[in-house]
């Protein structure tokens, strides 16, 4: 049995809390709000306002972390300097620097640190990355990823001062919205070297960061590709599309759709005396129809590893991989230049530093904001 | 009737010379190509090897110009100032300037000057465009053109030695496979006003021009936007989607699919109480199922406005649009700069010149080459 205490009792925290009764071996003893009154509500467990004091406590084996994203940084690493096992919620922090210094913390390796890539537990990203890890859709050519269904009202940025800032999140849909996205993406096609991205800040929205974003990327074995992301449509999309030696997936509408080249595109190219010919394609329709255990499957998965061990599905460590993209992109639309990766993360920190000082955005709070974070949790 | 001329016996004019008789009130009376045993097939018409002489012989009321791109321009001033009622096929120049000169040629408006983008006449993109115009999507906020279908191999490209050079074609995709796309892609969703753009030179065949674009676009009234196209890919994409403040719109697959908002997604955005609340949305199917007449809808339609009146569904001056697009993609690459429209032809053009001037790259052309062109017209 695993005794885990739960810091930040916002929209995330308090629903990890209602979900603590599906994981097995896993007792919640203490939770943790800097705010006093989120905390009447969990009467039944050890209470915290202070994370260095549930940490310090003795009643915790293991922590997971739900507060603001900044704050991911300094309290794992406070609770992996205590021997505390921790799983964060994603961004592991807002920008690289704030990430090595987080993944350097964790020197005792028994200790087990785990990120909330929930996406990662998902039967369709499982089966489209094993046809691209085994090869059946050949070397990669050419990504997209769409992500414009990411729809939030003004409301939603008004019902938190933190919300949307440079100094409470670190960026807008890049931050907040799109981690998961970045993972899957870099977890299915690796990471880009090189990012020109056209970042559009309060395009939609009365905020001061970005809510609409597209970007062109290259990749090291010369293939390219686009990632495009906003908070201001509706419907929008949500779209991945792969391109490879031997043909194309999408996954679109909760269907992967996998038209696969009877040979090498390349192949073809070079020997077929035909101008107008194109490989032979079977259109291969591959089967899945559930979203998988999602964040009980990583918590789970957490707690798992610490009494049997084995593997992480989404260790900490790879979480430094969609925080160094997003912030790429942010980097060359500060820059307005192509960004060569891996990013200078000196350099982006006293950038976004810089864009914290010179904040001069004033933020409309409401209070009367309606929040159900069933739309969310996607 | 109308008596009409077709110069360029290649894949393209053959093709048109075989559909003519389906044209009313039209009469073939003369063919010319510059190769003397392509006019073997054709002894049943008037033949030339000139086309100035074609223009002249008192033969011909209107002419079809079906040569490589850059005789367009030439052949059309020709004809339009020695009275003579002008088709050309697209694009209707290579460059800018040259659009300029052919377009400035076209003083007698009792001439009829028209262009073949016979994909106006697909009732899937007419009505797309009625949607986008008659205010159903709202406001677009965001484009997406993909046409990654464009597939050729190293036997197409060696078919011919004026192919995809600079000196031939004046560029690869864009210049040839891409005018019908981004004459529609203009056409519905009108010209940005900035580009800027990642070609890549014979990235998958042995050419000095691009065979892959990715380009990122902004639009007058704060919209932006993506053009994506190769040559190189299998079996690639075809795909345009519009988002605007009243839903979205997607082409793919032969199937146009108009997500509607019940209301303004702004308002939606402005308005609404709840955080993650998305504006109630109708999954509109809209019925098509052909795609027109195509060159032969053109081509009546060019015989009827000579002989009636009317109006043209493509007028040749609204062909520079496509090859300003086109353009403003290679000089975004070749300056590594976001280039304004209207784009400077005069620069361009230079650009352009000096590329022909010091190209090195030599091709290879192919005689066993086998081409079925009825898998090109599309």
């Amino acid at each position: 049995m695993v005794r885990l205490g739960i810091v930040g009792l916002g929209n995330m925290g308090s629903g990890h809390v209602a979900g603590i009764d599906r994981i097995k071996r896993c007792q919640l003893t203490a939770v943790c709000d800097i705010v006093p009154a989120k905390l009447e509500r969990y009467k039944q467990y050890e209470t915290f306002t202070d994370a260095g004091e549930m940490i310090r406590s003795g009643s915790i084996d293991a922590i997971l972390i739900a507060v603001p994203h900044y704050d991911h940084t300094t309290i794992g690493i406070d609770a992996l300097q205590n021997g505390i096992h921790v799983l964060t919620e994603k961004p592991i922090s807002v920008h690289k620097a704030d990430c090595e210094r987080l993944i350097a913390a964790h020197t005792d390796k028994n200790l087990v640190f785990a990120a909330m890539f929930n996406q990662r537990t998902d039967p369709f990203y499982k089966r489209i990355r094993n046809i691209v890890k085994n090869g059946e859709l050949g070397e990669i050519r050419r990504t997209a990823c769409v992500a414009t269904n990411w729809f939030r009202t003004e409301a939603y940025y008004a019902s938190g001062g933190w919300r949307a800032t440079w100094g409470g999140e670190g960026g807008g849909v890049l931050l907040n919205q799109c981690p998961h996205t970045l993972d899957l993406f870099q977890w299915i096609c690796g990471m880009p070297t090189k990012v020109r991205a056209f970042c559009n800040f309060g395009r939609f929205h009365d905020i001061e960061v970005e809510d609409d974003v597209t970007a062109y990327l290259e990749y090291a074995n010369g293939a390219n590709g686009i990632f495009v992301a906003t908070t201001g449509e509706a419907p929008g999309t949500s779209r991945l599309e792969i391109a490879g030696d031997r043909g194309r997936l999408v996954f679109e509408n909760d269907k992967i759709t996998f038209d696969r080249t009877e040979m090498s595109v390349a192949e073809f190219c070079a020997t077929s005396k035909e101008s107008f010919g194109t490989p032979a394609t079977w259109q291969c329709n591959v089967p899945e129809n559930s979203h998988g255990p999602q964040h009980a499957g990583i918590t789970q998965n957490f707690i798992d590893c610490i009494l049997d061990g084995g593997d992480l599905i989404a260790p900490a460590a790879e979480g430094i991989h969609s925080v160094e993209f997003a912030n790429a992109m942010l980097y060359s639309t500060f820059t307005g230049k192509t960004v060569d990766l891996p990013l200078d993360s000196a350099a982006y920190e006293a950038e976004l530093k810089e864009r914290i000082r010179t904040s001069k955005h004033t933020k409309a709070v409401r209070e009367d904001v309606v929040v159900d974070m069933n739309s969310s949790f996607r």
